[in-house]
C-alpha cells in the first residue's frame, strides 16, 4: 500500500497533518478516465487526433473524478527560501535577490506575474524560509512607485478577493534560510515537516477557496544546488550528471558547485529511499513547501502542474513520501537545467513542452496550466458527431 | 534577390496581385530584433532564461518592426477544399465530411473553435474549393439547433463585428474540388493563382481590420495525400518517407495512398523548384490559399503561425515563391503526420511544441498564437532590474 509508506526513520516528531495527508491520498479514478475517453471519441475529430490534449483531459478527469472539473480559478504558488550553501559561492547572483524578487512578485513585475496573468492564474508568494524579514507593508509604503495593485493583499493570509496575478503574500517562514549543506544537514526534522506542512495547508486552503488547478513555483538563490543534490541522491546518479549552470555560472563556478554538492552528499549521507531524510540533509524550505503543495493537491484531488528543476526536486520528495501522489502531477516543461530530464524519468512524467526555460518561479507551470485548461475546454466544448451531423469514419 | 524569383514557367496568366505581393515582401527588421534583445536583457530574470519565449518576442519584433506589436486581435483562417484524388480511396473519411465540418466550424462545435476561443482568436472559414455548394444561410435556417452564434456573419464577407471564434464564412471557391492527381494535374495555372490570391486578399483584408497575428488552418478530406505529394516533390524524398495514416487509414490504406502519390508524381512531374508548378500538378485549393495567407502576412509584416502538415505544404509553396517570407513564419507544432518533420527541416523552422496533434483545422496554430502572445507580454509586461530594485549578476 502506497499510503502506508514509512515516513522518515521513525514517526517521532511528525505531526498529524503530514501523516494524515499521506494516509488520505488515494488512487486516481479509473472510471472517470474511461468516461473521458468515451466522450473524447464521440467528438467531431478522428479519435485521438488531439494527442496530448486528450491525454491531459483524461488525466484531469481521473484526478478530479469528473469530466467537468471547474478550472475557472487557477493558481500559482511560489515558494521562496534561502540556502546556507550560497556561502560556498555556488550562485551567480547575490543572496539579496531572494527578498528583492519576492517584492517584485508582489509588485507584479516578474516573469511569473506576466505568465500567470496570461494563463488566467492568480499568484501567491510564500516565505517558506527567506534569510531576511520580509515586510511588504513597510516596503510598499516606502516605495510607492512599486505599490502592489491590491493593497489589502499584503496584510496577511489573502482572502479570496485579495489574490491576483500581481501576487499575494503568505508568511510561513520556517527559518532564516537553511544551514550550509557543505557543513552539515540543511535543516532539522521538525523544520522539514514544518516546510512540507506549510505547503499542504496552503494547498488545501486554496482548494477550499475554489482553486481548481494549482501550479508550483520557486524562488531562492542557491536552490539549483540543493535540487541537484536531491536529484543525485534520489536518482542515484553522479553529481555532474544532474548539476547545471543555474542562473548563469561559468565553467569554474560549475566545477565548484559540483564539488560542493559531492561534499554535502558524502558528509550528510541522505537515505535515497526516505524523502524526509533527503529533505533534511540536502533540501530547502521552498523544496519542502513544494512537496507539501503536491501532497495537499493529491489529498484534495486537485491537478498540480509541476514547474522545472526546483519543483522537480519537490516532486521527488513528495513521490518518495507517497508514490500515489505521482498520478496527480502534470509535468509542464523540460528545463534547460541539466538533471531535469533525469528527474522526470525517475518520476515517469512526460513534460508537455520544452521552451528552453530556466527561470523557475512557476513560469513553465503557468503555461502548462493554460494547456491543461485548453484540454478540458476541448472535452466539454466540442460538438459530437451526432450533434453536428458529421459522418463518421468509413468502415 | 529573393523578391525577383521566377514565378511559374512564365509570367503569363499571373495577375498583378501575386507578383506585386512577392515583389513587396522585404526582409525582417534586424534593428528591431536587437532592440528586443536589449529590452529582454534588462528584465528581472537571468539573460535568456525564458528561452524560446524570448526568441519568439525577438522574431515578432523583427517581423512587425516594433517592440510593442498590437496582438490584441488574433485570427485563425481555416481554408477548406476538396480533392479529386479521394476517388482513389486514399481517405478514411467520406468526402461529405468537408462541407459538414465547415458547418461545424460555423456553428462553433469543432476543435478549432474551442482552441481559438481559448487563445482569444477569432475564426474565419474560407471555401477555397469545396466540392459542393455551401449555403450557410439555408443550412442554419433549416437546422435551428445549430444556429451560429452571430447570424450576420454568414451573409458575406465578415465585418469587424461579425467575426468571432464561432467562425465566419468567406466564399472564395476556385472550383468544385481539384481534379484527380492520379489522372492529371490538380488544377490549372489560373486556378492556382486564384487560390493563392484569395489567401493574399483575405490576409491583407484581415490585417486592415486590425488583426495583429494570423494562424493558418485547413479542412479537406484527402488533403494529406496532396500534402505528401508536395513534400515528396519539394523535399526530394521518397513518398513513403512523407506519407502517413492521415485521419486514420490502416496499413493497406497507407500502401494504396503511397502508390497513388507515386503515380501522381510520375505522371505530372512537378518542378520542385517552382512553387506554382507544384501547386498546379499535385496541390489543393486550400493549400494554395494557405500559401497566399503566408505571402499576404509577410507583405503586411504580420506574424503568421503555421499549423501542421497541410499548412506545412502551403508553407513549402510560399517559400518556393518567395524565400523571404520564411522569416515571417512561426511553426507552432510538430505533427504526428509522417513527413511534417521533413517539411519543417526544409523550411528551417523549429516547432514550438509536439502534442501529437493530427487534426489540422489550425488547432496547433491556435495554441501557438497563445504562446506568441505570452512572449510579447513578457517583453512588455515585466519590470527591469532598475525598476524593481533587484541586484544584477555578480561580476
Amino acid at each position: 500500500m502506497a499510503n502506508t509508506k514509512r515516513i522518515g526513520n521513525d514517526n517521532s516528531g511528525i505531526s498529524g497533518l503530514l501523516s494524515n495527508t499521506i494516509a488520505g491520498i488515494t488512487e486516481t479514478d479509473r472510471q472517470a478516465w474511461q468516461k473521458a475517453q468515451d466522450r473524447l471519441n464521440s467528438l467531431t475529430k478522428p479519435p485521438g487526433s488531439l494527442g496530448r490534449l486528450e491525454e491531459l483531459a483524461k488525466q484531469i478527469s481521473s484526478i478530479t473524478g469528473t469530466l467537468k472539473p471547474d478550472l475557472s480559478k487557477k493558481l500559482i504558488i511560489v515558494m521562496a527560501a534561502d540556502h546556507g550553501v550560497v556561502d560556498e559561492g555556488v550562485s551567480a547572483y547575490p543572496k539579496e535577490v531572494t527578498p528583492q524578487m519576492v517584492y517584485n512578485f508582489l509588485a507584479g513585475g516578474a516573469g511569473i506575474n506576466v505568465l500567470a496573468k496570461h494563463a488566467g492564474a492568480d499568484v501567491v508568494v510564500v516565505d517558506a524560509g527567506v534569510a531576511s524579514d520580509l515586510d511588504p507593508v513597510s516596503f510598499f509604503s516606502e516605495n510607492k512607485n512599486k505599490k502592489p495593485s491590491v493593497s489589502e493583499k499584503i496584510t496577511g493570509r489573502p482572502t479570496k478577493k485579495d489574490i491576483s496575478s500581481a501576487g499575494s503574500f503568505i508568511n510561513a517562514k520556517v527559518a532564516y534560510g537553511t544551514s550550509n549543506i557543505a557543513k552539515g544537514a540543511a535543516m532539522t526534522k521538525e523544520q522539514a515537516c514544518a516546510a512540507i506542512e506549510a505547503g499542504i495547508s496552503i494547498a488545501q486552503n486554496m482548494v477550499q477557496k475554489g482553486y481548481g488547478i494549482i501550479g508550483t513555483g520557486d524562488m531562492g538563490i542557491g536552490n539549483t544546488t540543493a535540487s541537484s543534490a536531491i536529484a543525485a541522491c534520489v536518482c542515484k546518479t553522479g553529481v555532474a550528471h544532474v548539476t547545471g549552470y543555474g542562473t548563469g555560472l561559468d565553467d569554474s563556478g560549475l566545477a565548484k558547485k559540483i564539488e560542493v554538492i559531492e561534499k554535502a552528499l558524502s558528509l550528510n549521507k541522505p537515505d535515497p529511499s526516505d524523502g524526509l531524510d533527503v529533505l533534511i540533509k540536502v533540501g530547502g524550505f521552498e523544496i519542502g513547501g513544494i512537496a507539501g503543495i503536491i501532497l495537499g493537491c493529491a489529498k484534495t484531488k486537485t491537478p498540480v502542474v509541476i514547474d522545472g528543476f526546483i519543483s522537480g526536486a519537490g516532486a521527488l520528495i513528495a513521490e518518495l513520501l507517497c508514490p500515489a501522489c505521482r498520478d496527480y502531477m502534470i509535468a509542464s516543461h523540460s528545463s534547460v537545467e541539466k538533471g531535469h530530464k533525469i528527474m522526470l524519468e525517475k518520476l515517469k512524467l512526460k513534460p508537455l513542452f520544452n521552451f528552453d526555460l530556466r527561470l523557475g518561479e512557476g513560469t513553465g507551470a503557468a503555461l502548462g496550466i493554460s494547456i491543461a485548461d485548453a484540454a478540458i475546454k476541448v472535452m466539454n466544448g466540442m460538438a459530437t458527431f451526432g450533434e453536428a451531423g458529421v459522418s463518421e469514419k468509413n468502415e
